[in-house]
């Protein structure tokens, strides 16, 4: 089928230039010595996590407990679960998932490392446990290299658990910074008789500078496989790296220059993009998406010379590709322009 | 199970508070002589529909043909997608639904009506079409009187398709321009021997002032059903008449006035509100949720003497819950603090 003749919306990613994309950073990493641990969230599909595996990758990363069963049930035997894991049930299906595969976990707080001591018992099979730092990002993560420390001898204390080392979220475009925050947590955990053999951290805008966070032993880009407008704003490759697109149907020509598409927020998400408008129309690369609805998205073409017909079918790069693969029940996969493969997206919506 | 025995985050939906938010909005149709065609794009659940139904509606709206099959399914017979339809994948699925069940349907230009004249046929059963009216929101709609004519006449012109009236999205607080606007049309019509038997209007902010628009038949209302914090920015209702929550757990409280809850932009979706922050938490109204990235979002407790701790569970009021009731495959209805029911959202995630 060519992928004009799809119905829309739909997305449509393009397999050369998602693999390239892989490459290319699997390449980087190993130049730097650097482990790869890719970030399904992107995608959530079982055969992009084992062609990041089979490229080179040691394990995945996911961010929920149901992604992970999904993808150990898809073959995936070493998943790296960057969250605070609370509450009885959660932990019942972590440690369900720890006798299957290889799993390791993040705690920030007493009370999270607290939860994984009491369900996690068996000192021969220890579960990993790395200690989440804010390095800047503000989001989650211990403040200071002294709690690192006291965190790191709770955790080296119970029986069950053990200490694996760091892991971040780092802000964007301050590498110096996370680099000198996990060095110090380094130095002081030597200090007193702790060992970080891992030391995680992320993010695919800066992915290309990683190398020179020296304490990183691992990396996990997520967004970096499909690439999207805010990766390319950050510079993170170029538009023609972005492998996922949006096919959507013009549906109407209310004035000159007003088009109106059948994809608005819930198939192109609300994520803005630090360039304006809500995605990249590829064939009208200077009409603006000027505003998204449920269902329609709003383009102002007054900038545009060409104008689309009703009708038209148009492919749109996205401001932010991870939340749209969670609106879609499948993917489409093409070769140039003939869609080879229809797959589900497996790990959409695993809240829990 | 209790409500705070739900593992997080998930959907919370008491069924008291939706009900309530029907029954006097068909007390105000009733009232005003206005039919009510409920939006179902809101809750997306066959249950729903049919309790509209039953309470007084005419029928339900839907946005997509994969919607209106959900719907078809499940037993509501009459509804209207106001929306262009192209493409003869969709027109034939459109055809299909109307052999089984009433089904009307939008036009904005000369190619949708062609579209459908090309596709519908029978003179002894006509597709029903609507003209879509740009009363000034500026999304799809003829944008004067002289083509809502034209277009008529060539509605009126195809055995296969009756005219059937008007249709229109209004823009908010501008209900006087609407009416304007709509019964010059419908003058116009007039003198050309065209009657446009349903004047359809819609949208739930301005739903208690729909009565001023004299010329509309039916009113779509969606979000009225649940409301949001945006709905209640408008001036709809209040917060407690917010019928649909995200129960999220507090995973992290990195700071004295940050706490970091497992929901974010995947579980409340990434929509603004003319209010500060990303939702409205029920046990904190003082806090401030200022950031979402996929699964975290971070709250700013500077502003809330009581902090929570980590563990606690809390409900959160979306900024606008349409696409939160897209991103979860079941929700839970609640009796006060007692899930007493768990439903898939059975049209969720229909984008064609």
């Amino acid at each position: 089928m060519r992928i004009l003749d799809l119905e829309t919306p739909a997305v449509v990613i393009d397999r050369a230039r998602a693999k390239a994309n892989l490459v290319r950073a699997q390449a980087y990493a190993d130049e730097h010595g650097l482990k790869l641990r890719p970030h399904i969230k992107t995608h959530k599909l079982p055969m992009f996590a084992r062609l990041q595996c089979d490229l080179g990758a040691v394990g995945i990363t996911c961010q929920k407990i149901g992604e992970a069963e999904v993808m150990a049930d898809a073959g995936i035997s070493d998943i790296f679960i960057p969250y605070n894991i609370l509450g009885a049930g959660k932990l019942d299906r972590l440690l369900a998932l720890h006798r299957r595969i290889t799993i390791s976990v993040t705690a920030d707080s007493a009370v999270t490392v607290a939860g994984y001591a009491a369900h996690f018992t068996d000192p021969d099979h220890p579960l990993p446990v790395l200690i989440e730092c804010d390095t800047g990002a503000e989001r989650c993560g211990v403040q200071t290299v002294e709690e690192v420390v006291t965190l790191a001898k709770e955790i080296d204390a119970a029986p069950g658990l053990r200490f694996e080392g760091l892991m971040t979220y780092p802000p964007r475009g301050k590498l110096a910074e996370v680099e000198e925050w996990l060095s110090e947590a380094i130095a002081a955990l030597e200090k007193n008789g702790l060992r970080a053999n891992t030391v995680s951290s992320g993010g695919s805008p800066d992915f290309y500078e990683a190398g020179s966070v020296k304490s990183a032993t691992e990396h996990r880009p997520g967004t970096y496989i499909y690439s999207d407008r805010m990766q390319v704003a950050f510079g993170h490759g170029t538009l023609e790296d972005c492998a996922f697109t949006v096919l959507a149907t013009v549906v109407s020509r209310p004035t000159e220059n007003r088009a109106v598409i059948d994809a608005g927020s819930k198939a192109l998400a609300a994520d803005l993009a630090p360039v304006p408008g809500h995605g990249h129309i590829v064939e009208y690369p200077d009409a603006v998406i000027t505003g998204l609805s449920e269902e329609h998205g709003v383009i102002d073409l007054s900038g545009s010379a060409k104008k689309p017909e009703i009708g038209e079918k148009v492919r749109i790069i996205p401001n932010h590709v991870c939340p749209v693969s969670n609106l879609y029940d499948e993917v489409n996969l093409a070769d140039g322009d003939i869609v080879t493969e229809t797959v589900p997206v497996a790990a959409r919506g695993r809240l829990t």
